[in-house]
């Protein structure tokens, strides 16, 4: 059972265009990001994919991409992400809030934590089982995983393009130092994959 | 006969580390980025060094890069990055600054330029024959490559640490957006040399 920081993220840094947001999705340009998902026809990207989706027994992810996931309907809506779409066996997912949202109605897998990140990285390994937990993003979210340790593993797929502004991963106001020591590296030509054991992070 | 900008980062996007200066090298914690040059056996990271040694037949680099070279003497002293001490046959290099030092010294194979980065490029191409021509740094060096359609090829040494702050190599302030296509990718326990296909940019 591992903790998993996984997102992906553009060579400048980004995980999203600018303008991101429920009704812009990843922000502009930003689809291109997940080429590696929705156009690849490479075997080594969908044995990427297929492998974490077997490997996660939980997920953990923010507020603000579970937003952009559920598309414009959001917290506002009478329903959440998946809600009623969710095949059978799909993982729980752990959503950080800082306040639990007035009107949404969740499929059964979904769960607010408003506790912040920690909580809902215990509450979703103790989901997990034997499974790793896949912390999926934003990228503030990715943040307080790695700054507050709780983070075994740091997998960036890195899409190769430029997108100059947008959401950045690491930022020079929360500045997290560590070294990492590479695990594992499968290139594409949609994506390197690369995936860190993570050590001490101060 | 290609123009490659090639530079070694963080993960977290820096080329050094908080403080780099002539004093204080590429800044604290900034040397980490550069073991898969200096501490490496890997005959892979060797591979890649002696590989691009020997394709390229001229420099390109900025002048706070050749002043971190160079060490604590600078422009200042009566000496110039590798006065006299360069083996025969190192290739010419060509400074970018914006304005001419009164004093120094230079070996017989390095060049002020005070005319901008597309003329040391061209001076450069012109001096490589048909050998590349590598632009090393520093960061601004590299973004104005780029930015002016003058790069051929990216290779980036992404060294598995983050360094929380320093010099970026991407900025907001000089966004570039561009597409680029995967060419090459090494990886291993020092870095993940990342070679790419620079398209248009914007």
């Amino acid at each position: 059972m591992a903790v998993i920081a996984d997102i992906t993220v553009s060579l400048d840094g980004y995980v999203t265009g600018p303008n991101p947001g429920p009704s812009n999705g990843l922000g502009d340009g930003g689809e291109a990001l997940h080429a590696w998902v929705f156009a690849s026809d490479s075997p080594q990207d969908r044995d990427v994919l297929e492998r974490s989706m077997a490997r996660y027994g939980a997920v953990v992810m923010g507020r603000r991409l579970f937003d952009v996931v559920d598309g414009p309907s959001g917290w506002s809506e009478d329903r959440g992400f998946g809600a009623g779409a969710e095949p059978d066996g799909a993982p729980p997912v752990f959503v950080v809030t800082h306040t639990q949202p007035e009107h949404v109605r969740l499929a059964d897998q979904m769960h607010i934590v408003t506790e912040g990140v920690a909580v809902a990285v215990a509450r979703a390994v103790d989901a997990a089982g034997d499974k790793d937990v896949s912390v999926m993003g934003g990228g503030s979210v990715i943040r307080s995983v790695l700054a507050e340790g709780l983070a075994d593993r740091l997998v960036l797929h890195v899409a190769p393009l430029l997108l100059g502004s947008g959401t950045p991963l690491f930022t020079a106001d929360e500045p997290l130092r560590a070294s990492l020591h590479i695990d594992d590296v499968v290139a594409t030509m949609h994506a390197t994959h690369m995936t860190y054991l993570v050590g001490a992070v101060h």
